[in-house]
């Protein structure tokens, strides 16, 4: 500490350093939180087949077509991001002029559902990419920015759609490709979420994180994502309980985004050959999300709006009732473009654990 | 402090807010650091056309061939991500070890360039998406991390690449296509920074950041970005002078990315109009980086690259040595993606400011 005290400034600095080394540092990967940071509301709007789903009635919209009225896939998911905030906004009894911050992102080249859909908050807007990982991505940043005193209410907002996933990724749907039963289906959603210092009225408090690596286990195959993100989540959910020292037991559930069926297959063994055994705690958004056999989405759901709105619908309320105390939650993401596909490249894995708790 | 070392948890949350709100917001968009966080040191690579502009002396590194001896315009460019990021680890007389955290991005479809640039490292990373903001919004995700006490040493990367951006945003190289006067050049380039806790050997200050909004004046010409993003930029820089209760004169450089120069006019323009003359101060990096008479690069250069190598090059050593006390650093970022354009929307403008100072 001595060393930090030296420098010199010019008049505006101050000439001292931060107290301690990261304190809030935890393990080699984790953060935890001194003082819990809250999830005071959240509200998500999915599409018609979201909404046909076993978790349908838990949903705060339902869209009856899912153009929303607009005239592209894009501009859709768009006024998914712009709906799930306003209503969550307004669920918290807060303003939009209350947010400080919007942490944000979707799966899209460049970001576009979350530029054009968030514009109108004319708020400061921290731009996201982690695939599927964002909800975690965003829940983590926005977190730390709360915790870290910058800001009272923050906002985290993710979306998927899948008509524009399908075009972003692998082709039109005017192209009618097939799909394997390895393949997830593409959400239609956004889950939007407003992150507190103040504990009143909250549904969940987080206490703490731990943000993932990107884990490339050599997969090449973009319709099997699951196993591609497997490794990535094993490697999150094994460091999030050696950081914390905690076990699987000690979590109610450990919830992973989007790995679907095959995923949570490769994670369990993964997780199995590492001496952890999570198969009582594991719970997957993305099978969860679908009726698999009825509805025909195969392996499940994936996009960043499957754990974003089954967190918003179904895992806060959990939580927010006392049913669950205390959750590991693993968005999961896919690193990979059309282009680095076309390309030959691997597709990466990445997840974020986020810790919640209730009140 | 104090507040934030009491704690009553049930189980494990303690059900008590932070001791204060949002202690270290300043204004309504800006943050104040209560201590500084520090740029310890940086690095750059770029391609052969920026080694033959005007500051060709001061990179790090300079390619023979954009390619790198990568097979594609990709690789190319994570190759620059990987070896800047290196180099500035090295130059930092750190291990890759000390890394707790990276904070990345690039303009590339799903981030790839940083997914396949940084996965050696084996950190985790927060990928963000801020178009050629995203030098900016890297610092200030870094700076906050580190002032949050959630990290001791973090990296913050960018890169962009001539060949993949234009592939990614208009035509393949191979077309050929026209650019009209008003068009820039997109930087082959990467620049790392690693930022500290403590100001040993540092070479700046980072003492307040504004993070940007999305500002969307209806313009729709991706071939004129520097007027698409001069709006942003002019919110920032006014919102960084309102906050932060400075004027011009305060800063001995106020920095913009890319907005070249016929955003460089815009951008004075829209801030003479709310009675802000930043001539004296302004300079962009976009117009410095390139001699856009000698090499045909029209109104400037532009990329994530851009104001991360001129940052990392040039300005940095400004600060360094004392001849620049205070500096704004404002990279500017053009949302848009080929989807969104082909759809006709708008291309709107985000900006981040970055307060650096001499130590």
């Amino acid at each position: 500490m001595e060393k930090q005290k030296e420098g010199k400034r010019n008049a505006s600095v101050e000439n001292e350093a931060l107290g301690e080394k990261a304190m809030f540092a935890c393990g080699s990967q984790s953060i935890k939180f001194p003082v819990p940071v809250f999830i005071r509301e959240s509200a998500c709007v999915v599409g018609k087949k979201e909404g046909e789903g076993p978790l349908g009635e838990l949903f705060d919209v339902v869209g009856e077509d899912d153009l929303f009225g607009c005239n592209t896939w894009e501009e859709a998911e768009s006024s998914l991001q712009r709906d799930a905030l306003h209503l969550a906004v307004q669920k918290a009894g807060l303003h939009t002029t209350d947010i400080r911050y919007m942490f944000a992102g979707d799966l899209l080249g460049q970001g576009i559902a979350t530029s054009f859909g968030l514009s109108q908050f004319d708020k400061p807007l921290f731009g996201l990419y982690g695939a599927c990982s964002t909800c975690g991505l965003s829940l983590s940043l926005g977190a730390m920015t709360i915790c870290g005193g910058f800001a009272e209410y923050v906002a985290c907002v993710t979306s998927s759609h899948f008509a524009s996933a399908e075009k972003e990724f692998r082709f039109p749907l005017g192209y009618g490709n097939q799909r394997p039963l390895s393949a997830t289906w593409t959400v239609t959603g956004s889950g939007a979420f407003v992150l507190s210092n103040s504990g009143e009225e909250a549904k969940a408090a987080i206490t703490g994180i731990t943000p993932g690596k990107i884990v490339d286990f050599g997969l090449k195959d973009s319709m099997n994502m699951g196993a591609c993100m497997a490794p990535a989540a094993a490697d999150t959910v094994y460091q999030n309980l050696k950081d914390f020292g905690r076990r699987p037991e000690d979590y109610d559930r450990i919830i992973t985004g989007d790995l679907g069926k095959v995923g949570q297959r490769a994670l369990l063994d993964l997780l199995l050959e590492r001496d952890v055994d999570i198969a009582k705690q594991h719970m997957d958004c993305g099978i969860e999300i679908y009726d698999g056999e009825k509805q025909d989405t195969h392996a499940g759901g994936s996009g960043c709006g499957c754990s974003a709105v089954v967190l918003s619908a179904y895992v806060l309320q959990k939580i927010a009732e006392g049913t669950w105390k205390r959750v590991l939650f693993v968005p999961t993401g896919a690193l990979l473009s059309k282009t680095s596909f076309n390309e030959g490249q691997n597709v990466p894995g990445i997840a974020h654990g986020v810790v919640l708790e209730h009140l």
